[in-house]
């Protein structure tokens, strides 16, 4: 098993942007493994599948696959295993993200399997009554994300601060051992102060980091709202 | 809000064999609702959505959909909504049939657009960890069937009484108010009795009935495991 | 085998809206039927899976289903089979329409089923190329719609005459027995006979009439245009 | 624009076994580049996305993906683009993968943007009327598959001589310049001979050559019948 995810934790996902791939990709990894090392911050990096071996080879901080398939390895194509993120240096994976969304039978399989092989596992849910039917299936974290708010431009911990709120509650009630995230338009280190005064324990975000301008600044800002 | 769901019961999945629709759907139609009838048994029917407004015209129990698609009425092409459930007669549906399966955020939708149209819901689960998750939900009920034994000759009460027994426990913890049902390889009267002993409010079955040659004879021997 | 499609013909997709179903999508029916039997145009109604039974008793014009399951009859939960269809009087069905796609290899098999069955088939397509693939798959008719202007107030006819007109070319040389009908947008008579100029054999439309405020003169209108 | 894919050609699919993933993949993959070094045979290898960075390191033959989403760059999650392919050295793709299998309009789409970023393409099909079908298109490559037989100890050369000859004949019709493969149970250098007399340009295997015990000697085998 690795270590445990230190939270409060900032998980980025790289998505499948441009500037996720190539020297791009690897020089926003090696950035996110530097402010990790001075700041002391847990960040969480999630970069495209094909890129993973690259960039784990360069970082010291935990690489999480963006999805896999609910399959075992075997006479399957173009699918992506568990065991395939794991033979490139996943130490986790996010699971029902908005944009890859599965049916509750493979939430379940995955969240287990993941655990079995030692792999951290993040759920997605859309909102709170999913926040509480995912904790029922033991993943590490859970990250509450309304997908209206995905990609904006208003944080979901100001647009919804009640989705956070409640979703942290009822996962708690149900299962104490799950942690809870939020996401959803964050971008900013008052954005992250906010999500954990609302109880999450961190932020899951995506295009706030990967689409800034000054990548180093805004890394920084995020952190230092950890604290 | 149609009458609450009589437990124990048994439901009956038509499925779409030649046998669920047209004349033959018909007449088994009619011999559940003249057994129930006789017999004060709880039988809910769920004929192929073609053939929902024929059937509730000639008959008394209550008749649900066999599934909808996530959606609203509106702009969209050969689904079949909750609400065109609810024109031809139905009060209430499956969901998430291992034949059926649906992203958890559309199960969530599905049972909530449902209770607040007034129609029933049962949601299909394959083990009990998934069960605890749908619990979560709040559906009316939850059919455990493990997807293996569907269809098969060997009941899930003989082959696997666990699995219902751990549901029943662990969706009663998470929502008291949430019955169980357990299905797959279910066809007499015995295996309806040994549900129940198990701690399930009634049985989904399919073939059990559809199939069976001589289905009064059939029908006779489960409603007497009610008893 | 029914009559085949006598075209022109306008093919009336009645989607899920709540317009489609119960008296509201009865009274439409009848008046297809009427306006069909008095202007000797060719109008086919497509409405929702389960008001096939209830429409196709009222009217003498083609009832076709708006999609079907690859599937065989048997052990489906919530499936729609082309037996089915047919089964409550549906002569023919809309396969990949842009809100229901379907796998390559489902269309074919629809297809030939269909057509073994004596159904009739029209495959949507969203371009000329995909409308030439799917004419090598041997259906009745294919509809051509953008999916961009589909739901829209520019008619294709107007918007992208060249995906039409090429439609027409591509689907000739590869299987001349295929007819083209052009769909999205469509609204009036003017687009009918625009659409038959660029060679089509009729249109394909649903919010066009559905959601027409005065259904009998944007019917009478359309029909005009066949002429 | 890669070079032209030399035919007749070996295409060997990974898929996700255990053994196609590390050094075992690693191996493999350097054995199928001094075999074709030193035969002069053209063979094109598919490793699993997460591998196709190191493989294509070490090799001097052509390395393909094994599937794309049918997205753009930008806000999705889990997907694998033909972009990030391409990124890590791919120079084709097989599309539409029994396992894989796509919509009608996301093959065209893939289609047309793979010949845009200069990557080959191979659509495998499941009889000759989806060949025909995907023919229209403009692929590099077809391979045709009976599901059935994938995985199989029976080639699809001697089970179903008359589906390659059919896929074949119908494929030049549609479009003489598409190749066709046919896979399927192929595992011997007889096969391979086979399928070349039936007038096909190569085919495409997978557990042929994966879970082979001599995998040298036999991928020796299969491309002696090349000659």
């Amino acid at each position: 098993m690795p270590m445990p995810v230190s939270t409060p934790v900032i998980v980025i996902n790289y998505k499948v942007y441009p500037g996720s791939i190539g020297p791009e990709g690897l020089t926003l990894s090696r950035l996110c493994d530097e402010i990790s090392r001075k700041s002391g911050a847990s960040i969480v990096i999630c970069p495209p599948a094909t890129e993973l071996f690259c960039v784990q080879k360069e970082v010291g901080i935990p690489v999480w696959g963006q999805a896999a398939d609910p399959v075992e390895p075997g006479g399957r194509t173009g699918h992506v295993t568990i065991e395939m993120l794991q033979n490139v240096g996943a130490e986790g994976l996010l699971i029902n993200h908005s944009e890859r969304r599965l049916q509750i039978a493979d939430i379940e399989w995955l969240v287990a399997r993941a655990r079995r092989l030692g792999l951290h596992t993040c759920v997605c849910a859309n909102n709170s009554a999913v926040s509480r039917a995912c904790a029922a299936l033991g993943p590490d974290l859970i990250a509450v994300e309304p997908p209206e708010l995905i990609g904006g431009d208003i944080s979901v911990t100001s647009a919804n601060p009640d989705i956070v709120r409640s979703s942290v509650d009822e996962v708690r009630r149900v299962n104490p051992d799950v942690r809870v995230l939020c996401g959803a338009g964050v971008k900013t280190g008052k954005d992250v102060r906010k999500a954990i005064e609302l109880g999450a324990q961190g932020v899951l975000l995506a295009s706030g980091v990967v689409s800034a301008k000054d990548k180093r600044a805004t890394l920084m800002d995020l952190v230092g709202g950890l604290q």
